[in-house]
């Protein structure tokens, strides 16, 4: 009878498994999980560019060195995970890595900066992604929010509905992506050879001149622009986490893909660093803070004016917007596998609630999906989806990541280094780890800078939320812990009880109430009663004269209640029978409607389920609840039952 | 044990009862049941003014017409009032009123009615109580929604707590407003006598002339003027509610107060609108639409305006806006009193939840009280805390429920006339009946007029919102009566089930476990089972293992599950019971951790919860929950004990 929804799941089996399967050539592993880093591209350089221009104009001439700045970064980052996926053949995400060498305080640090990432990554790629669209029609500009939340709802249902990732299906915006920018890198330098001149849009507006400007606050701007810049890094561990998924010799494969990744990023970063530079593009955090631009006009995104004033005004330059917006899109869809696995793994580990460890039924984690969407929705509502804002809260979390992650594997090699003799092996673990520890102590500074620069612009938000959520983690694992140890069988084994009184609150006598009382004494208490509390004397005294007249066999207990209270009479009458007789067990039977539709359930059993809340309190005490069920509720009921077919499936 | 927090009880009774025992006398009742009428004088007379700016300044001279004709109406809506008051000294509120001689259908036309407007009259107070304060102290202005919701919460907690109006608690605020606005009117008249000319600062900004003034618009202005000048009349029909709260002759005493009200607040509002015509007050719906306003200043009230003429700027002033503040939010705290026990009278006929008919631990209607906050919030925060927009939605609620109320009065007077044989007696009936038919006629033609000018205003909003809420109590009553058929004692009585068969879904071995294992066995069925189901094949066998090891005496079931549900499962497996012996009953054993905090609930009992609410959908199972609790558990259910004392009480 259930095979048939059960070959409906085996038509569509876990991710892991799959791509198990099908492992995958570097050609397809590169979109599948290179689209947040190469993505990134997009935006670093206009956030480079924006920063200086709060200085003013004059600033502008230091981005090609900023930009050398984060190439040379880039550089180190990707040389130092090329280590981890060697040494993590089965998947080193910085979670996994930090467990296993710096121990449980230092994953969860991880996790949280992960966690927090990861929204992030939804909601800025989405947002610059509109972006990108909003650059091609600016008439949507008004409207950039509801773009936002629609596309995160789109990807909050495809990813629910469990459609994965084929290679292919990145493939098209990723090498697309690419390519398009490679070829706008390649028209752009053929037409400078030529002697032409590009002109971003922007060029000739001005910048209304930041008073703030001086020598220090020069080098605050310089270094606040380069940590911005940084968000050219993110993402660029998604190759060491997906490692398990590269076709033999794996990890030389994922190696590999990083570094044509690393290759791919820094061309395109260099690039369109450069001809921002030879564009003369100038972006201003406030529209209003550039003069010239013409009213009522927003400014368009720095890789948009570039293109633009590359290609013109033809389908090429829309080309770029689409493919840019694509591979957003895509960026953020990386989030949405990435931040439900780790919550699987934290709840596993008794971090987070079991229940983000459970596959929703379509095998994915479901809860883990919606709580990553609902949480990166409102923080695109409340920035509202502006790249800028949203950004300063970004690169927290990824540089605490890659820190944690590289000085794990800098304790790692140590441990290697201890367990292994072999001179030439020795010597390539030594290699490693000095590139590792290049990397923690590169990312350490960045972060620093990060830290102090974008602290009051925002940042501020992460540095808090980062230790509540650890905190939080820590608390639920206590909790966890303590719960487990409280319910750990006991030496002395459980006594059988003695005897076990039943008790049924009656209100009116209907067939619910009949029948309860029918299952009540189905049961063989040794001692039965249907409990009534007297808060209308007239309708208690009708109540009562209907038991005589039906002849229930089952004695009626009137308990008064001058003040109306319901529960309470009855909470002490189940507690007298407990004193008289503290072996035994009191079982309460309340029936409970059983209705169709989820407005119907407001409409009943707010009275039983108070009374059964606070039962459950009771020691001694075992509650049951006897089911009557509604008309309405066999529609819902068989409803139900076909979605047993797809229903949830869980081993939380 | 329980003593002591039934004392606090018996210290805190019902409203009704207390009202009861300390009948009002007039000078008391006035200001508990007059506070919303009297009040609306503080923005009738600016309503009037400002529709007629829309026309240009040259419209403004139609204000006095409208304001004679809006007393007239007041006249008219009072003496038909008092008619209400003498054939209902038990109370008559519209929707008594009208379900006792209209019917049901038209009762619940009213109810919605009455409902919309009591959740306006909490809005439109509110806002209004704000705007006097910020016309006090304008640097308050930009605050205005915050300081609004501060007050509905403020006027929650009061009523949640319980805290009941004291006559003399109202007095003071609603004799302060009557005094000082007839001080007003007083020194006005002198100063205005001894030839001195009072200005209003508003005199001199010009109003933008609106371009659509023309012959049949100036009289559509002039009717939607006088359909916003009818919020004068808002609130009348309170005194005909608490009829039974007056000191002996009840009916007569509530019928004198009734016109004390009336002429009070006649005297004001013609005070005010004469005021108002002489001071020049210009008012604007949109402050740009005022030339002349000096820049960042927002346009104070009318009455505000008229008080800073007459008083100029000192204490008097402040004195002035101090009352109208206060006696706005009682007004607005008569509806906290209104609305939840309509509510209740609504739940206690099957048209609403049940639960609206209970009462909360301070013997109010805590839920009634919170609908009401929550919906007049969601209002305020909507419309912006703009008494101007909330005012186009308030009155066509009030003229329906007018309308249907001396509707129903005509009736009443027609079955009284059929049952009555003395002439004087039938004479004073036809009289009566006259005055009410008066009303019916006059407040129809305003309810038109209301829904003509004022529809594309926002009055769509509540001509949309109460056909819904009057389906919705339509359907809610037919839920219940249709549960009600099905639940209904069946001749046949019902029969014992012939078994009993008793299942515990097992994960691991633990005391929740193993105390659920001994309590299924004292029920002593004539079939135990534990089952399990098989996620993890090492775990099963681990369980499977250790079970044998204990030698629990019950034999363990272990179902496969190839694709990781838990429910689907173990709900066939009842299901297959079941369908064995239909006249069986399955009984499924749940443990159930119950913990101390809201949150440590996330954390645990999913899987029971779900696989019980889907079990109770199966016919002939009963599901019984075994309560595990967790020590921290222990100090909430201490607290939950000590709660009892304010436990809630409920009759629902």
């Amino acid at each position: 009878m259930l095979h048939r929804p059960k070959r409906l799941f085996v038509g569509r089996p876990l991710r892991s498994d799959r791509l198990g399967e099908t492992l995958l050539p570097k050609r397809l592993a590169l979109p599948v999980f290179c689209s947040d880093p190469l993505s990134s591209v997009a935006y670093a350089t206009e956030q480079i560019v924006l920063v200086l221009g709060l200085g003013g104009l004059g600033l502008l001439y230091l981005t090609p060195w900023l930009g050398v700045a984060v190439v040379v970064l880039l550089l180190i980052v990707v040389a130092s995970y090329r280590q981890t996926c060697h040494a993590y053949p089965n998947g080193g995400g910085a979670y996994t890595v930090s467990r296993d060498n710096l121990g449980v305080g230092a994953s969860l640090v991880a996790a949280s900066a992960l966690l927090v990432d990861y929204v992030l990554t939804v909601a800025v790629s989405v947002v610059a992604g509109v972006a990108a669209i909003t650059s091609a029609l600016p008439a949507l500009v008004p409207h950039a929010v509801a773009l936002s939340l629609a596309l995160v709802a789109l990807l909050t249902v495809v990813n629910l509905r469990g459609v994965k990732e084929s290679g292919r299906a990145f493939a098209v915006p990723t090498y697309g992506f690419v390519a398009i920018v490679l070829v706008l890198l390649a028209v752009a330098g053929l037409r400078l050879v030529m002697g032409q001149t590009l002109t971003a849009e922007s060029a000739s507006w001005g910048l209304v001149p930041d008073h703030r400007t001086g020598g220090l606050l020069t080098v605050f701007l310089a270094l606040r622009a380069f940590a911005s810049g940084c968000t050219a890094l993110t993402g660029v561990e998604a190759v060491s986490n997906g490692v398990p998924s590269f076709e033999e010799p794996k990890a030389r494969n994922a190696a590999t893909t990083l570094t044509i990744m690393g290759a791919l990023a820094i061309t395109m970063f260099a690039g369109i660093t450069a001809l921002a530079v030879a564009t003369h593009v100038h972006m201003a955090e406030e529209p209003s803070h550039l003069t010239g631009l013409p009213p009522g006009q927003e400014q368009r995104t720095a890789l948009s004016q570039i293109g633009l004033a590359v290609f013109g005004n033809g389908p090429t330059f829309y080309l770029l917007q689409a493919f840019t917006a694509a591979i957003l899109v895509l960026a953020a869809n990386t989030a949405y596998n990435g931040f439900p696995v780790l919550a699987s793994l934290l709840a596993r580990h008794g971090h987070l609630p079991r229940q983000l460890a459970r596959r929703g039924d379509r095998l994915v984690f479901s809860n883990g999906i919606v709580l990553l969407a609902a949480v990166a929705a409102v923080l695109i509502v409340a920035f509202d989806a502006d790249v800028t804002r949203l950004i300063q809260l970004y690169i927290i979390g990824v540089f605490v990541s890659f820190t944690l992650s590289q000085a794990g594997m800098v304790r790692h090699w140590n441990r290697q280094l201890r367990a292994t003799s072999g001179a030439p092996a020795r010597r390539g673990m030594r290699r490693s780890q000095a590139i590792n520890a290049t990397g923690v102590a590169a990312t350490t500074v960045v972060l620093v800078l990060v830290l102090v620069t974008k602290f009051t612009h925002g940042a501020w938000i992460v540095v808090i939320a980062m230790p509540v959520l650890y905190l939080l983690m820590r608390r639920i694992r206590r909790h966890y812990d303590t719960a487990d140890a409280e319910a750990a069988p006991r030496p002395g084994g459980v006594t059988l009880p003695s005897r076990i009184h039943a008790v049924v609150p009656v209100v009116k006598i209907n067939e619910p109430t009949l029948r309860t009382l029918a299952f009540a004494r189905a049961i063989h208490p040794d001692d039965l009663s249907a409990v009534t509390v007297r808060v209308d004397p007239a309708e208690t005294d009708r109540l009562f004269t209907e038991w005589m007249r039906r002849d229930i066999p089952v004695p009626l207990t009137v308990i008064d209640s001058p003040f109306r209270e319901i529960t309470q009479p009855l909470l002490d009458h189940v507690r007298s029978i407990r004193r008289r007789s503290p072996r035994d067990v009191v079982c309460v039977f309340i029936p409970e409607y059983v209705v169709g539709h989820w407005w119907e359930a407001l409409l009943h059993n707010q009275t039983a389920l108070r009374l059964k809340a606070r039962l459950l309190f009771q020691p001694g005490v075992m509650v049951t609840s006897v089911p009557w069920q509604l008309a309405s509720s066999h529609a819902a009921m068989d409803a139900e039952n076909r979605a047993g077919e797809r229903a949830p499936v869980g081993v939380g």
